[in-house]
């Protein structure tokens, strides 16, 4: 392996699109949680999907690593090059290609963010439904099979993927999948790619599934007295098949945050904040039925968000929730960090997983406000330490490891949505057994040079 | 390669449940298409999934093709044994394992129909929506990805498969995916093992996702003057958003058959069958909507089939289409034989692809009726032949071609739901380009020795 040996030939191709600085490196190098700083020993900004493959064909002669880069937004350290070499910065690869409003798709270069997509898809009627909250990266929203707020009614990034652009480990770009809505031609390299964080390729181009802006929408958000009343009221509306948009849970310390940092004066209780799709009776329809559970399990009367601003900015506090929380613990010599957690379980198992994940936070000394997307079973504890005190460093990862054993007890997954990256690797093991070593056996095949983001998702030994 | 052997050591283990009797091989060595007659050398039927990897462990001992078997209902030949070797039939593995209510979901052995399914479902107030028509398998749909009437609104085995357990080709067993809605947690492997034909594992269990009994259904026919009016309808109708449960196309020549098979009197048109599914003010309202659009294209009065038993015969006689289509030129020494087209465009080609198809067809000497699920832009052409007359095969084979040549020119797949068993093999490398290398990258790593299903989805070489 000849790092240096592979800048000076990506140097010759890229020239100033090739950066050394100390800055870009510093800025790839950092990841929004608890890890430690890993720069790349250098950034390319490809325009075009001929440079993404001659990078990679050059780096894959001088075996040198590559990884991916998109909105930098991952949190589980995706994007640090813990094995130094090239991180490909896509940037200058943000384009809308093609809106094909009859088929309800587009097609984008992987740079662009989803805020950017759907302000590029305004007067088409026509917008992108996953919503990681963050303004993540397409191309980084699929190579995690990131999800969010609105899953539990469109899909995560597995279901709203119809077709990728692929550069290889060997510099080959191959298309997957078809413009067709379902197919039975040989292996879903689609499915393959999406959630395979740039170790199995590198996305290029994606074709999205579009949906039609709902003829009405309504958003509110409902206070209950205790976690269980609100997690109960998400269990039965799943059960009866209300078609909710959005049904996000936060705990009273998620709320105690969000208002401190958006200034908002929501009581300091459990809350929910939901979102209805659909014609104007179907909508009217799916509040009366979500009222009533609410009801029954004790919930407050809603607090509506009827006007298009004011649901704005609930949804913009909630996808802020992550930075209030950080904000709430202060009086630290330096900024508080974060382990964050991201646990999915059936959803018949949520209130037992929430309960007794509370009981632990409750016993410990982390703060450790929850949050999430309980529509699907997947709720997020982040754990608030001092970066200076590696004691709390320590008891955080321990309370996170016993999230994940929990989680995986009850059947179900250590990540709904944020990916492996390096912070659940040790967890894939007991997540998969076998199935690891096939993953393995894939990615040896794929990348035989173990060059694409090496280090994550598997291990090769 | 050593058949033989591993017949002798299989015999072993198995006892009479490893059969040689000419009528097992015959049954197993034939499909519902056009394919000769190829029988493997002996037929297992496993009780449990150690069985079945107690099975494939001895025929990767002595290097012998391995092939699985559900209900036979494959129209691609898939379960032909083409180099001999070992059928697994499943058929003694066809419980419900549990279902888990709470979940909405269901663990099933591969060998269970989707009829039984849904029988045994009955009184939960659940289905399981995926309905290709056939009588099918669980394993067997999961491995050809299949889908049918109901994908445009419940999606296809890719959406609603959870998990599943898998006999690997060295005799590993292995659990893709979790009880979760969704993960991150690294490749997607029950994506993969979907719709792999059985040439990357054995399916021996499947987590199934499922839907509630919509509160309302309403089910109907509406005529039209011609396919061009129909199809308008149908893109119209998805343009719009309408959820519609079912929206089924025939042909004229297909209602004549179906008229003279199931003795039904639809006027001998163009027609739609459609489904909608909803609380009552949601099917009304859809009712309405799609009304409208039916008749802005001229359509019919609906033809409404109200009662349950009215709707069960509805589909009934859509779901022996094929065999009524099949019935439909008589006259021959033999019962005529189909080559089974299976094309699927994207929906704004819908109309194109349908009209240069019935062109050519009423330009060739093939009687060939056009069905299909077409909100998801899916058709099917059933090229009727005389098996006894090489030249009709020859002139059929050229009219699929064509068809597959012309769904690819339109940004579609040769094949939306049969799979590629050997009838579209031929076209994988005009669809995929480079990625059907890939898929033998794939295959290679996790098959070295070739004996799961060879022959089938990928070559070689």
């Amino acid at each position: 392996m000849s790092i240096n040996a592979a800048i000076d030939a990506l140097a010759t191709v890229l020239g100033d699109r090739l950066s050394q600085s100390k800055s870009d490196l510093a800025a790839h190098g950092q990841s929004e949680t608890h890890f430690d700083p890993t720069p790349p020993d250098a950034v390319a900004y490809p325009r075009n999907t001929d440079e993404v493959s001659q990078i990679v064909t050059l780096c894959a002669q001088h075996h040198c690593p590559v990884v991916g880069y998109g909105a930098g937004t991952s949190l589980e350290g995706h994007t640090l090059a813990t094995s130094g070499g090239i991180t490909i910065d896509f940037r200058n690869m943000s384009q809308v290609l093609e809106v094909q409003s009859g088929d309800m798709t587009v097609r984008v270069q992987p740079g662009i963010t989803r805020e950017a997509l759907n302000e590029d898809l305004r007067a088409t009627g026509l917008f992108f439904p996953v919503d990681p909250g963050a303004n993540a990266s397409l191309g980084g929203m699929a190579a995690t099979r990131a999800s969010g707020t609105t899953a539990v009614r469109y899909g995560t990034m597995r279901d709203n993927v119809m077709a990728l652009e692929v550069v290889l480990a060997d510099g080959r770009i191959i298309r997957t999948g078809s413009g067709a809505r379902k197919s039975s031609a040989g292996y879903d390299l689609t499915a393959l790619m999406v959630g395979s964080e740039g170790t199995l390729g590198l996305i290029t181009e994606l074709t999205l599934k579009l949906q039609g802006q709902p003829e009405a929408i309504a958003a509110a958000t409902c206070a209950f007295d205790t976690i269980d009343a609100a997690v109960q009221a998400v269990t039965a509306t799943i059960a009866m098949g209300i078609p909710m948009a959005r049904i996000e849970f936060l705990d009273a310390a998620s709320v105690a945050a969000v208002n401190a940092y958006s200034k908002a004066d929501f009581p300091v209780t459990p809350h929910l904040m939901v979102e209805f799709h659909g014609s104007d009776a179907g909508v009217a329809e799916q509040v009366e039925r979500f009222g009533d559970i609410a009801l029954d399990c004790g919930g407050s009367a809603f607090l509506w968000a009827t006007k298009p601003e004011d649901r704005t900015r609930l949804w913009q506090m909630r996808h802020h929730a992550y930075w209030a929380i950080l904000a709430s613990r202060p009086g630290l010599n330096v900024a508080a960090t974060a382990i964050v957690t991201d646990v999915c379980v059936p959803i018949s198992r949520l209130a037992q997983a929430v309960s007794e994940t509370q009981a632990d936070i409750d016993a410990s000394t982390i703060p450790a406000p929850i949050l999430g997307h309980v529509g699907d079973g997947n709720f997020h504890a982040i754990l608030l330490i001092d970066p200076e005190n590696a004691d709390e460093k320590h008891a955080a990862l321990d309370l996170s490891a016993r999230m994940a054993k929990r989680a995986l007890a009850l059947g179900g997954t250590v990540t709904g949505e944020h990916g492996v990256g390096l912070g659940k690797l040790d967890y894939m093991a007991a997540e998969h057994g076998a199935s690891w070593d096939v993953m393995a056996q894939i990615k040896r095949a794929m990348d035989p040079l173990n060059i694409l983001n090496p280090g994550k998702v598997v291990r090769l030994n």
